[in-house]
């Protein structure tokens, strides 16, 4: 008899698992259960959906449950997972659609549950006009609040997902308000490098207003008509909670499988929990961090899809393991591109190492080449050793994924010595002779040296 | 008594070690002989500017001799080094406007000649209309014909320095045909890549002829006519020699300082020759390649500079090494972007290595996100080990600069396993959840299991 493979959850890493567990093992049984109407779905694609980049929301949706099915995996939407017993290996399903409920046995579990947006319990969150965006329903659902008419937006959180929303309601022609609790936006950044993200949105037309907890949200007749922050209020006809993804892991919590103190499911290098025959990929797990060694939470499509291959290679008996976790991240504002890896100067320092870091200004191409915006590079590093530990960098057109030379440099460890050395390409509509990751490192030698 | 620091050539190689030599050694004396009128000229830029993008010469310039003088280096152009006595420790050095010699001492010599044209003995290839692209007074020369109504340009050879003169011509309006003797243009990109560089120079309009090596000039009443080849003739009021170049290591080799077989001037990792306080830099030296451990001349701004810097910091009491190559180049044809590093899978098995080869096709981009172009990723793969020798792209916006992420990999000598994994920059205007260097590498690794 075949094994039974159940995925719950249809997006990025349940059904990556699936579709590779499909590949290696023809023989096996597997059924993927999705709560809701899609399956692998983009949703870091979201922002730009709403935005208008992207035309159609069908555009979004990398792989439909119908196409699935024709492969062979028995995809259930509209199906939600209520209880796992892991000793009978069975889990609780209800049909949303007729409320029925199943039991469905499994030799071969992946949790796959995802993340929720962070709703703090402030007045009014659950009121009309404020949106979360998370899922397709969340952008249709703030598409209509623009169609509807909205005019005036505010963006609550200046996270990735806040600073894209916030461009987003730009490219619509929204005013736009961002509230950031803290003292700049994007918190993985240090505040020097977030100064020059303030700088971007205040370009396109975004009033930024930091240390602005806010304290509710107030609306009239069905209408959403401000939101409230200690120092004042911000009048709006739309909002967008962007405060950071919560790892959906209570499913797991309540079936005795470990949850760790990031609020993330617990996995091995394999991605298995620690109970046998359950394994788990995506937003809801914890992942390792390559240089802290701690576990973190990074919810983002990349790592779900690595995480869920490795998981359905594991299961179609090929050993896999994922290699953890860096903390590499993109996103631009406008024409400026920010992107970070490893650890920032203030991570580096919470983690109790005696680092530096040093920031250099180039330009994305050479000097004298049409387009040589400025980039602003930074490396932190460990003193004494000189070991690379991250980057950040901000800057014009090709500045943002310069960060992956930094993240293969920590992804080998390298010394950044080494660093400054590298034999990167040079052209002059690429580059000045002296790559500005170069720069940087050879800034970071000298400050070494020292 | 302060030391003398003597520079023979007046670009990136010799005039990068002055600058450091400077900075470190306020008491050295420094002197810099140039036989031309130009100090540190971007020569990778020459096509640039013959195309227009590049507005005006003195752009090109990073930095003139006054700027150096000022800055405490007595740069001395139109100043021809004819012989170095390296017993003496002298140079005997002709005033080219005057053309008195005189004889100057010095107890560190930097060699900086850079490297010529290869312009093999073809018949007509001094006559009329045929040009180098070295210089400014050569890129000078090429607009001058264009200005005088050149129509028909011919390009001989069709490595980076002829692709993007090609280019360039196009910009300019000009009916242009590339000659390449071999079956491919790029001979450091394999057939099945270099075969999308053709691609890209057709969609531009540049006739590509290969197999074409050329017999003779044509020229009649001081202008030419034609280029000819075994296969026939072609009309032609312009012609560039694009043919590679050699290391000017003439000066050297007659002062008994060692020059290896490939030309180039013997250096060790400090760019010392074997001939006590004589140092060189640039276009004129042999490198070590970092896969291979041979020596190749590998002529490039970029090498120049980071070796410059090297006998600067040597000579200023730092110590300090240059790491080496790995033959990382990058160009574009149009709005295609083409890339290598490390070993082709031809340079591999020249080597003896037992390897292999991947080719992965994807995109720049989300799929879903605008300019979604597409990109080819071409690795080269150790059998057995797994170890990563080599990578080639071509692409659309954004797909060259992402050969530095596998130069990053080569550097750190990474298992194409570890490659696989990796924590590359994620979101949609930037990549698709996988980026295609990592679709690449996952080949790899499968290929490696089977």
């Amino acid at each position: 008899m075949a094994d039974r493979m159940v995925v719950i959850g249809g997006d990025a890493g349940g059904m990556s698992a699936a579709a590779q567990a499909r590949r290696l093992r023809p023989d096996l049984e597997i059924v993927a259960f999705e709560r809701g109407e899609f399956t692998s779905y983009a949703a870091c694609g979201l922002p730009y959906y709403v935005g208008g980049e992207v035309a159609g929301r069908d555009r979004l949706v990398a792989r439909t449950p119908e196409k699935f099915r024709a492969g062979g995996i028995d995809v259930r939407t509209r199906h939600e997972v209520l209880a796992i017993d892991t000793a009978a290996r069975t889990v609780e399903v209800r049909d949303l659609d007729t409320g029925s409920t199943a039991t469905e046995s499994y030799d071969e579990l992946v949790i796959a549950t995802g993340g929720s947006g962070v709703r703090p319990p402030i007045p009014g969150i659950d009121g009309p006009g404020v949106f979360d965006i998370r899922t397709i329903p969340d952008a249709d659902r703030i598409r209509g609040a623009i169609e509807a008419g909205a005019r005036r937006a505010v963006v609550v959180g200046g996270g990735y997902i806040g600073v894209e929303v916030a461009e987003a309601f730009v490219a619509r022609g929204l005013e736009v308000t961002l509230l950031e609790a803290a003292d700049q936006p994007m918190l993985t950044l240090d505040a020097d490098m977030a100064e020059l993200v303030t700088e971007a949105l205040n370009r396109l037309g975004v009033d930024v207003l930091l240390g602005a907890a806010v304290t509710g949200f107030r609306s009239e007749d069905g209408h959403l008509t401000a939101v409230d922050t200690a120092d004042g209020s911000v009048p709006a006809d739309l909002a967008v909670v962007g405060l950071g993804v919560r790892p959906n892991s209570g499913l797991a919590r309540d079936a005795g499988i470990p949850v760790g103190p990031t609020g993330g499911i617990v996995v091995d290098d394999r991605q298995h929990t620690p109970v046998d025959g359950v394994w788990a990929a995506g937003d809801c797990v914890e992942s390792r961090h390559r240089i802290t060694g701690m576990p973190v939470v990074v919810a983002l499509g990349t790592h779900a899809n690595k995480q869920g291959r490795v998981v359905g290679s594991n299961i179609g008996g090929v050993p896999s393991s994922f290699g953890g976790v860096l903390g590499t991240a993109i996103t631009k504002v406008g024409t400026t591109e920010v992107a970070r890896t490893g650890l920032s100067e203030r991570e580096a320092a919470d983690t109790g190492l005696d680092a530096f870091a040093v920031t250099a200004d180039g330009a994305v191409r050479a000097h004298y080449y049409p387009g040589a915006d400025e980039v602003r590079v930074k490396l932190v590093v460990e003193r004494g050793t000189g070991r690379l530990l991250g980057g950040q960098i901000v800057g014009g057109d090709g500045a943002g994924k310069r960060i992956d030379v930094i993240a293969a440099a920590l992804w080998a460890e390298m010394d950044v010595r080494d660093v400054a050395g590298m034999d990167l390409a040079y052209a002059p509509p690429f580059s000045p002779v002296w790559d500005p990751v170069l720069v940087a490192a050879g800034k970071a030698v000298l400050a070494l040296d020292r």
